[in-house]
């Protein structure tokens, strides 16, 4: 039987617990979980791909069948170069679930062989996205309950905040 | 590694070309899927469980890894039972995706262990529900674009209609 | 060219001044505009078919084009047997919106030569429904802004109430 | 300065943690709290009215500015009688804020001087409602995270299960 | 009786088959329908306005009732000056709604006279926008199942792409 | 008893009938309430930040517990530095629900002790936005039934209109 693979898309500018408790989840029901950057030049992330990758994989390490990557151009080419069966998104909220419908249809459309599978932001992280992480750090709120140790200590250096 | 086993509950009364298109999709990402018919004494359905169950195993036939079953109860006790590690369940418009949620984090409660997924109905069966299909049996509208072969037969006879 | 024809279905139980704005608006967007009251048996509705008809006759007097009529069955034979293009729903918010484009999509499946097209309900009538309105009279609260002055009294007489 | 009433109207059958969080929460924001069961007699309630105001009593007697009351009929008249200046709702989900609003709306149409103000409940409430309550407890799991101990206590005599 | 014109107002930046779906059925509906282009200079579109008239000019040169436009400024100044009964809108998803309904509410703040209906977009075509068709075109995915075949071509001329 | 104060944070560029409306019917329900302009640099307000404030202080110089402030920042640390027990929002849509439950829910997580409470605003404005309103202006249009009558005189001097 073909090793069944699902990939994670997204920004992770930077990755938050509501991301890792997705991922952690979703670990326990793929063979193999790649947690992949999308490297967009045309926005204007706070980190670069290379630091959100390595946030990530110092976040995940121990998870033993999570890789993380980046990738560029469109989602459903990168997710058939990587032999993966499923994309996971997860939903918080009403506005995220259309918007995750419309993706999936399309991504359906292009390629019938991969699903996109939906999982639930557990209700202590449904209020928690990256942009509310910036904008907390860019004040200097605490937000050692949102994200993991190393993104803190990284969102503190970029926001020059004494410890 | 354990094998990977998927739930597919629901009421099937009776089973449309929306759940079977939601169950041939799952069936190619866990191991082993049970479709498991929801036999509830208090609603009054138009098949009885027994029905409803052999009308699954018709359509699916052809699916390996598929199997049928009913359950009463608590669905996580009966998923605990199975030894599965997933709840699937289609998605189709904002007013489910609210009472899923509802539904996937009291079972998350209830169960650490045990994972809600959501699957996207694909857009040509966003608006069939058994319900509407029951509707339109009773006032003999064609039903063949909607419900496999096997239901509409039935379907058919439960109306009384000369075919 | 072939007169446009639009039908607007529903339970009037019984018409509000909701209704009345949609019915109006829709009066001069079609040639001909049939109100057709849904005499579903199985519901329990406050006043008969008859009644719900003369109500909105009455109400609707003043409009040459419209027409007020009933109907069982499904919604798509009467609209054929009446050679409508359009069946005309209001919407007043995001759960109405969901069950009408379902029916809109499945009216469109049995027939693609009837359209449904949607107005807003005006902003001073989104809260309104007969269910309120009957849930007010019920209890002697002033509907006089809500309803036609037939259906208020009617209501008054319906709950026994002395003007 | 005339003291400021809040009403907390409901079901409460029964009360849980997500109604106590919302009740402690608009103790701080009133001066005086009156937590009222609807005595809806077409229903079928699992507690009586009279069960239900002693429960809810036990679980807010440590909050001083807190009164359990019941009543029938329209909220709005029972809203008067006590003077009070605001309805208070929690929401959880879309599906409730859009019937909310439609009732905040009527009741506001019916008296301007009386307010409508929502308060969101908890994330970690925010999948909890009394019908799931009720149907764990029937299956016997445990409830003692969803509602207070005396509330827990009531639904096992209810259910008959051995402690 | 007057002609009845419908406008249909839109970006089309590039026209879809979803927008020709909505096109064609509201030409069944009204005597004369203008599609009309917004000529929104703020906004930094792919398509020039006389690109974007041209295209659909080719797309709907079938239809006999219908024809293509562009204008800047209100809409509601510009639907009163081509003496239109209605504003046409396609809807999709609840977030559409929401926005759609805003507006037309303002619409009908500003005149009267003119309605907006709404029409839901084929299931098949939910997904679809022209933002997506040309994120899809720039990566050189295929588009011809999403737009008419004029508009492949000029997507691919626009995108340097090799036939 | 510590004296009740609500805070009503926004951008107002400019304060329109429907924000009148939301402040007028919470000071009623507060012993004070501050109302307070959002001074965020990084966007590109019509109106500057004291502009603004002039303008809600001419609009609300009738009701006497209402004064006006700006800030910037974060908004829990202004609200804990002016001792307020509340957030106030006004609510129009679905949409406006999802990020203002967002928006609670984290604030709730930065300080237990301060409350956001979300009221409706009335019917007749619900369609009402800054933009909409900026938007009309731009092109002449009549907005003296959005705005107050202060507001609307600035706005013909932003866009230059003879009156």
């Amino acid at each position: 039987m073909r090793e069944k693979i699902g990939i994670i898309p997204g920004s992770f500018d930077p990755v938050t617990k509501g991301h890792l408790d997705i991922i952690t989840r979703a670990s326990g029901l793929f063979d193999k979980v790649i947690v992949s950057v999308l490297n967009n030049r045309t926005k204007n992330p706070l980190f670069s791909a290379e630091e959100r990758v390595k946030l990530i994989e110092k976040t995940v390490e121990s998870l033993d069948n999570v890789e993380v990557d980046q990738f560029d151009g469109l989602l459903i080419d990168y997710v058939r170069q990587k032999n993966a069966k499923a994309i996971i998104k997860g939903l918080r909220a009403v506005s995220d679930f259309e918007y995750e419908l419309q993706m999936a249809s399309i991504n359906q459309k292009l390629d019938k062989q991969v699903e996109t599978v939906f999982m639930m932001t557990s209700p202590e992280y449904a209020y928690l996205s990256s942009s509310i992480v910036k904008e907390l750090a860019k004040y200097h709120a605490h937000t050692q309950d949102l994200v993991p140790e190393c993104v803190e200590d990284a969102l503190n250096k970029k926001f020059n905040k004494e410890l």
